[in-house]
This record gives C-alpha cells, sequence and structure tokens, in this order.
C-alpha cells in the first residue's frame, strides 16, 4: 500500500517496506547483478582524422524570437548573445579550431586529430549542446537588459564528419551561403513589411521568383540602400578562431632601489576572436594557415 | 589585406572585397555547389520497438559543488533544482514516461513505440541536454537564493536502449542501487568528518572494506542514526512519472435564475509527479501498469 | 626502375631495391609504426537481446536462372541446393536458431542471447554469406548433376535486429507472404505462358490488377489446378530448425558370454530439419516452443 | 496435428489448415501488414570521400591448410588460388582499385568517390565475402588438381574507412610489414624443422627473442639462404590492381583487291595486373599515379 502526502512540487513518498532493509545488506552485490545493462550502450568513436562538426540549432526560435521581441530582420543582442554563448562553449571545451553561426544556429569544428572525449560523438554532442544552452541563459542579462527571459530555450545539435579540408570548408561555404541568402531576403522582406507597409504574405508574393541580382536592385531604387554596405555580422555571419594576440597591462614593479614604479607588460595570450567575413574565398585561409591540418596525415 | 579593429568582444571586421559584389549575384548557385556536404550527415536513428534512455551526467560536478557550497553529503537546493530542471524536460519533450535521477545524474526514458524526432538519437539526447541545462540555469535562483551561480555549468549525456521491460527495469535498478551505495557510503563519510573530526583521508580509510551491514552498524552504534530513517529523496533518489490527478478549482459560476454562485470544479489533469521510492521491487510497477508497454508489441 | 616479366595470370615482379635489407632488420618496428591503422575500425555489436537476422539475396539471379537453364516457375534442384547450403550454414555457424527460404534468398535468425562472434555484425553477415556461398559451388554437383556451374555466382548480405518475439514472427509472416504472393503469381503466369502460348508481356498483361482469389480462379478453371494442391515448399517456402531426432543403428555387441550380436542402439541426435509449412499462424510456434526466447528477459 | 514423413534430407511437411485457403485471398494485405517490420533495418553507408576497405580472412585456416596438405611454409597452389579468386571479385564489383593479399587474408580498397551499391558497408562486404568464396571454391581444380576439395571453406570480413591517401598507404603497408614479418619467421622455422629435425616446440624456442637481424643471419650461416633471393610473392604478398595493357592479336583482314591476310592488331585493355613489390616506399606509388584520388577533394 502506498501512503503519501503532497508536497508543492508534486513530490510522493512511499512507504519504507522490510525489504529495504534487506536490501541494504547485499547492495553491491544487487547492483553488480544490474550492472549488464551497461553492455547494452553502444560505441559511437567517430572515424579518425576527420574533421568533427557539432551543429547547434535554436528549437523553435521563430516563436522565441517573437515572444521575446527580437528586433526584424537582426536583432543584435541575440546575435550577440549566440556569439557569447558560442565563445564560452569554446573557452571549456577543447581543440575546437573554429565555430562558425548565423542566426539561431552555430556550428563547431573539432580538429581533425582530436582526441576529446575519446572522440565519443554523444559526449561531444551533448556537452556543446549542454554548454551553449546553460551560457544562453548565464549571459542573456548581459545582452537583453530590459527584457526578461521568459522560458529556458533549447537547441538541438548533430555531429557531421569531414573527412578532408575541401569537404570542410565547403561546409563553411554552404553555412555562408545560406546566411547571405537569407539575409538578402530578409533584410528586403522586412523593408517591405515596415518601410512599405505590405503584409507579411504581400511580401513574400512580392519576393517570389526574384534572383539576388533583383533583390539587390529593389532594395536600391526603392530604399536606396546599397546591400554590399549593410552590416558585415548580418551578410557573413560571426566566425570564432584562437588567436593569439599581444596584452600589454599595467603592472606595478618594484625597483632595485626599493621604489615602486607602474610599468607596462606585454605578454602573448591566446584568445578567440570574432571575424564577420568571407569564408568561401581563399584570402581567410590564406592569413590563418593554422585552422586546418594537412590532409596528408 | 585585411583591415580591422578590435572591440569589446574581440570582433574583427574583414573589409569587403570585389567578389562579394559578384557572389551574392549568384548565392543561390554557390549555394547548390556546397550541398552536396549534407551527404556526410549519417543516419542515427534508434532501432525501433526498444526504450530509449538518454542519460546526463554534470561535468566536473565534485569541483562545481565545492565553489557553490553543496551541503554535504546531500544539499537539498541542487536536488530540487536537479528535480525542477528533469521537469521541465518532461514537460517539453514528449514521450517521456519517466525519468530517474540521483547525485548529478539524471536518466529520461521515452517509451519504445516512441516516433519522436524520427527517433534520431542524435536530436534526441541533445535536446535534452540543452532543454536541462538551459532550465539549471533559468530556476538556479529558485533554490539557490542566496548563493549566485558563478558561470554556466556542463552536462553530458549518452543513448542507450533496451529493448525489453525487464532490461529496463534492470537499468533503473542499476542507477537506484548505485544511488543508495553512494548514499550509504557518503552519509557515513561525513558523519565521521563532520562529528568525529576525521580527515576525509582518514574516514576513507575507516570505511575501507567496510560492507553495507558495517555501515548501517557503525551509524547506529556511533551516530545513533537509523538508517532507514534517512530521507527517501537521499537513499532512493528521485522518480518523475505522468499523472492524473484531480484538481478541484473554485469557479464563479452563474446560475439559472441569474444570481452568481462559487462552485467547486474538479477536472482530470495530466502533469508530472515526483516519487523517492524504491523501483527495484514489483510494488511501484503494479501501482503504475501505465509505465511500461507490453514486450509482446 | 621496374624490371617485370608478364606471367600466364599477369603476375609482375618488381627488382629488389636496397631498402628492403634495411626494412628487414626493422621490421617489427616498421609494423608498429603503421598499426595506428587499426584504431579507424568502428564497433559494430549487435544490440544485446534482439534476434539477429542475416538475410542473404542472390547477385542477378535471374540472369544466372536463365543461364543454367533453371525449371519455371519453381526448380527444384535450385530449391534444393539453397536448402543444402543454408543447412552448411546451420552446422556451421552456432546459434542459429532458425533459417528461412525462398526463390534466391534465405534468411538466418541467431538466437536473442547470442554471443558468437561477440555479436558483431560484420563478422557474422560476411561468414554467413561466405559459408553460403561457397557450400553452394561446393554441393552444386549434387543437384544439377548435367547442368555445369558456368561462374561463381554471388550474394549480397544485411543484418537486421528484432527487440520481440512478435518482431522476429512478423520478419518471417511477411518473407513467407512474400513468397506466398510471388509462388502464386508465378505459377499462373508460367501457366498462361508455357500451356496458353502467350507471350511474357502478354502474360503480364493479363495478370494486371487481379487479385489472389482471381488467380485461383483461373488457374482452376482454365488449368484445372487447385492451387492448395499444388507442392508445400514452393507456397510456403522452406523453414529449418534444429531438432532432436531417435536415431537407431544397429551394433555389434560383445555379450559376457564371448558371443557377438548385432543390436539395435537408440540415441538422440541434434540435427536440422526442414519443414514447409505455415509460420504466420500459432500452430508452429506451438509445435516448437524452444526456437524463442521468453521476451521477459 | 501434424503429419509428417522423414525425408533424405530431413525434409517435413505440414497438413494444409483451412486457413490456408482465407490466407491466399488477402495474402498483399496480409503482406503489408507485416511490412512494418523493414523500418528495423538500419543504414549503414560509409561515409563519403573516405576509401573503403574490405578485408577478408581465412576461417580455421590452419586446421584447413593441414587437411588440404598445404606446402609449408608457402602452398603455391594456395596463394594461387587466393590471387585468382581475389581478380574474381575485382572483375566482378566496380570500383576497387587496389587489392592486396598474404597468406589467408585478402583486403580490397573502393576508390574514395565510389558510389557502388550506394556506399552500403553491409552490401559490400557481403558481396566481396561470397564472391570471394565461391570462386574459391569454383577455381579449386584449376589449382589443387589431385587434392579434392574436402568441403566448403568459410572467409569473415569487415570494413574499414580510411580519409586520406597516408591513412591508405599505412593500411597497405600494415598488411605488408605483417607478411614480412610471419614469412621471415616461418621460413626460418620450418628450415628448422624440415631440415634440422627439430620438433615445432623446439623450433619456436629457437627463435624466442630473435630480431629480423638474427634470423637473416641463421638462415644464411645455418642454411646457405640469402632470404633477399626469397621468392618475392612470399615476401611481399601480391597486389592487383588494373592496368592498360597493349595486346596483340592476329586478325584475318580482308585487303581492297579481295585478297584475305593475316594481320596483327594491337588494341589497349584494361585488366587486373598482379605484382609482388613494396608497397612501403614510393617507388610503387610514382609508377602507379592513377590508383590513389586527390586528398584535396
Amino acid at each position: 500500500m502506498l501512503i503519501s502526502t503532497a508536497s508543492r512540487f508534486g513530490v510522493w513518498c512511499c512507504a519504507l517496506t522490510p525489504s529495504v532493509r534487506l536490501f541494504s545488506r547485499s547492495s553491491n552485490m544487487a547492483k553488480s547483478k544490474f550492472e549488464y545493462v551497461r553492455n547494452f550502450e553502444t560505441d559511437d568513436t567517430c572515424l579518425r582524422n576527420c574533421y568533427i562538426v557539432v551543429r547547434l540549432d535554436g528549437r523553435n526560435f521563430h516563436k522565441f524570437a517573437e515572444q521575446h521581441k527580437f528586433a526584424k530582420p537582426n536583432d543584435d543582442r541575440a546575435l550577440g548573445l549566440m556569439r557569447k554563448s558560442a565563445r564560452s562553449v569554446m573557452e571549456e571545451l577543447e581543440d575546437i579550431v573554429i565555430a562558425y553561426g548565423q542566426s539561431d544556429e552555430f556550428s563547431f569544428v573539432f580538429k581533425r586529430s582530436s582526441t576529446w572525449f575519446k572522440r565519443r560523438a554523444s559526449k561531444l554532442m551533448t556537452h556543446v549542446a549542454s554548454q551553449f544552452s546553460s551560457s544562453y541563459v548565464f549571459y542573456w542579462k548581459e545582452f537583453f537588459e530590459n527584457q526578461p527571459l521568459l522560458y529556458p530555450p533549447g537547441f538541438d545539435g548533430r555531429v557531421v564528419l569531414y573527412p578532408s579540408n575541401r569537404n570542410l570548408r565547403d561546409y563553411l561555404s554552404w553555412r555562408q551561403a545560406d546566411c547571405h541568402i537569407n539575409n538578402l531576403y530578409n533584410t528586403l522582406f522586412w523593408m517591405l513589411v515596415q518601410r512599405r507597409g505590405l503584409s507579411t504574405t504581400q511580401a513574400e508574393d512580392r519576393l517570389k521568383g526574384t534572383l539576388a541580382g533583383d533583390k539587390n536592385e529593389i532594395l536600391f531604387t526603392e530604399f536606396g540602400i546599397n546591400y554590399n554596405n549593410e552590416s558585415a555580422v548580418h551578410k557573413k555571419g560571426t566566425t570564432l578562431i584562437w588567436e593569439k594576440r599581444d596584452e600589454t597591462i599595467i603592472k606595478r614593479i618594484k625597483l632595485p632601489n626599493g621604489e615602486e614604479k607602474d610599468m607596462p607588460v606585454t605578454r602573448s595570450r591566446r584568445r578567440v576572436e570574432a571575424y564577420h567575413c568571407d569564408l568561401i574565398g581563399e584570402q581567410f585561409w590564406k592569413e590563418h594557415p593554422d585552422i586546418l591540418e594537412d590532409d596528408n596525415c
């Protein structure tokens, strides 16, 4: 028989049965009897010598954006929070060499020789998803001062492997091309809605079948906007990489003669830097030759 | 050449190159050229007709507990927050029929016939990890009023499949036996440290080689503690299930004669309830016959 | 430089280079340098407590059947050879509890508790495919006396897991329903071609849209064939299981008085038996209760 | 009730039950009811842009070799049959660019861009295992004229993926280093047994702890054998690749003046060629630059 009382959190307690005593005496034995269930776990080690990409996507972020009054077409607070959360992931997990984000998604690339978490896919993607999500809530206030977070948001993730530098670069190019296409569309779409007063359905109809060139043209002729001058963060998304930078701080030094003096001290520090530039061409990769490892390994 | 300026967050912008204009004209074409990378994704659909268990474990929670001054051996604020976060996961994701947690871990069981996320393992585990983690930060204050959260915590997860009811029950029994063994050990360990003034090393030495019966005996004779009377939540962990409960609210009703009157209205509502009882024996499963689906399906 | 001479088999030899000598001195060292490639193997252990089904299908058997003049619609020599090869697989590999075959396919079911080959899917399916194929060639003459085998045939295979008895039985029912549908169709199709002189296209057209009942009717009214009286092996396919049978042999025994006498000796022997009966209903499974293991394990 | 009679092959027939008639009327319906079991198949597509290696190993070939009186340390008939079977696999399956074999094993390498069998691992490895095994029996007589094949042999297989040319070459080097080490050992071992009359245990003891250099020395001083002069096929194993060769045949040609004349006609034909040379160094790969595809793809 169950004797229970409800608590505020709906907690229910069961009456202790005599079996408890018995159980506690042979608890290790009991546990070992059940331990066979560990063998049902499967090995999901990622193939060696491949880049491991973990991509996160916001769950129901369309609704989330509306409920939290995100600006259209781009909310810089939201983009800043995504960037901050991604940075938190990179600083927490070793071996992420580059991350790329746009809109409500972020991709994290582990170096091909990484042995982090023994390359177990489940561990890698859940840790990334977890760290990103807790950071998103933790740093919310830093970006959305007066806008309270109404409920804890969710992200889902996946793992994809890329065997060659070309494949990895094409993956990043794919995401950046996606960013570009969406941003061009959204920039014009919200101009039509916000400036012209079109309904969202009317704006959709207007844009149906237009090519990139057409959209550039409309933006320029109807709204005086040169899309090329739009913000790089919106057009190109955000790329995070590790960089060594010289940092100079003022340190109070004791001189041989007993005096103290403020002295500038410069040291090299590895930190995550954000870029908003083209990943599709060669330039970025030439300027950062250390991100990718040689294919011939 | 790169023209860049550092911002507070280390954001760097690249000069726009002529290629940008060109790119924007043929952006859809460019994107489709890269889209082959999607084919590198692998299908990780979970085998049908198996229970899908997602287990989360706190990352470096030993250190996290110390930094946030968790009470020893059990911190009820922390356990409450774990429970609250798990409840948030259950309410957000369909098809979780039972969840079990103890210490810094929580297991979520999707029903064997679930088609949530098309049974894709990566989606299931990352969404659970994400929702749990964002909830943990979101509800922190509700449980740790005066203790600020110092940094965003991380959890990692895994997926395990169980083909039969017996296997699933043995999994849950395994986790509960683990809870029991650890709690008995920790209860006595911290008594020796906190009441007897032993160092942690001395306490460890004292406990080396003792059986469950020995520990019960020491607790009783040296500290006057009957382990059976200890809190169920600590001994048994927390089990969350869906239950229908009658809820009675007072509603103002308009009577045929035009008068208004307060009337109690009772309706059945499905909600997550928490139990702290034995999962190893038959009793719990007899009392909740709807949690498991028949093996013969 | 390569110095080579062609042999009958197109074998080419390379000149020995000085590096060979050097290599042979440090060969173990050389080997250990390459051994890292073993880590690229992935673990493909089959989930525990599931039936493991390996199904083989003949490669291009339509053409193979024509080239080897298989009788239409069923060639009993070919079916006998398939059965013999399947029996060879069962006798060679432990833990196959039932096998079912029809046409050019055969399914082998490993018991759910099997640990054969550590449940490694690749090992299980390749060994089955290999043993079946070598047996097919080895026993060819026993069934096709005057018909020489023109080239070595190929089979491909796959592994499928079934978590419950119901799932496994439904799998076997699916294959047997397939056998029935095809055999009914083929029986009538070849009657139309062989007896009526229709072209294969005409026969196809005639059968388009007919239901099972229609086909039975045509067989009976036009050809005087009661499909129910057709051979069970064609209608039901072949089921192989292990059975204990009493075998009586005559043994010469020495009596106490020194005389010798022929005596019948009966002993129980486990051997593979073939059935051609319904697997969809309950009867077969009631008569052979030892094939399936309890779901509740 | 079961009415059955035993046949020579242990075939048992079941009495037809009334349900058969019923079943045949609704057979398509019945089949569709079971077809859900197809969803239990899992996708085992190999990661794109990786070399797919299928390696076969003989099952219990130590015993098989003894029963079929293989010569020690190397039986050229057996090696020839392995080579012939591997050639049959290459000619049957598209996209194998190189194969390497030694002793009772053979590795087949599918080109990294292959889409054969949609890159499904199970199909690839079972087809290779099957084709190899049926060929082994089919061509047995061609190599073992007076030695009858006693029973159908078995091979098991596995699939391993290699993302880069370096990894693939290291895999092949690993197998060849293994061949070298074993052959040096076996050459000396059987000299000690066959020439010196040592027992196999004594020969093992004698070789314990010896390095490659020691073994070369013993071979030379005790048996007058310069290991470098041993047969390349034994020292290096067998490498099969596709090559274009000019083939000249004599064709009877009708001249303009009506006369006929035998004329040599040369055409280029792609065929499998066998090499027994070093794969570890650069030379082989420089001479055959078409085997590997560029990493940067």
